[in-house]
């Protein structure tokens, strides 16, 4: 299990920094076969979920990781289920909002993201 | 996509009935291969996760679901990822305590879980 920590840490790290940077970046860790679910709404393929995550209204984001939980995923294949919660921060705001993100990452010739959910956390 | 969406709702609302009127009724949905991380400490096998749920330390507790959202996990396999956020009261206490759980649910003479990962989240 630790390889598999390891690597999805890695990735939870890259995926922000990415993220907070340019999520123009994160192209090609989607797949044509990739979903995201973006506060209950479902995105297919990685073109979709570039143009859903390019439309988001800000200009400026910072993700901050609380938590990282990685899980190896169903025997026989190589592939992690990754659990995040965090905050972030956009564009002027000063209160962080909460958020949990899950990942199922699968190795075939290089990583992608297979499944992707994001949820704000609402009190 | 509709049949994912309509079991992983049946089996969350389950889940939190069953755990929060005597979680040891949880115990056919947990195999040896199943895994839980809670709080970030991991138990593999169905005797040792029924056994942490055991020792959780309040007497009542009552799950909140927010929001659940559910996706097919890799082709070729009957699963599905399941992300829930929610809210849970324990005792006497009065203020809800946000919380994330994520399950990998399979089918195989039955669904199990396969991944389970429960967080608090804390601000």
């Amino acid at each position: 299990m630790s390889d598999f920590e390891a690597i999805g840490k890695e990735f939870v790290e890259f995926y922000y920094r990415t993220f907070d940077a340019d999520r123009s970046g994160l192209s090609p860790l989607y797949r044509d076969m990739s979903m995201m679910s973006w506060e209950g709404v479902p995105f297919q393929g990685a073109n979709n979920i570039l143009e859903k995550l390019a439309s988001l209204p800000f200009q400026r984001v910072a993700h901050k990781i609380t938590t990282i939980d990685v899980q190896p995923s169903l025997p026989g294949i190589t592939a992690a289920v990754i659990v995040v919660t965090g905050q972030l921060l956009v564009d002027e705001e000063t209160k962080p909002q909460q958020y949990t993100q899950m990942f199922q990452l699968v190795e075939d010739n290089g990583y992608f993201i297979y499944n992707d959910v994001f949820r704000l956390n609402y009190a």
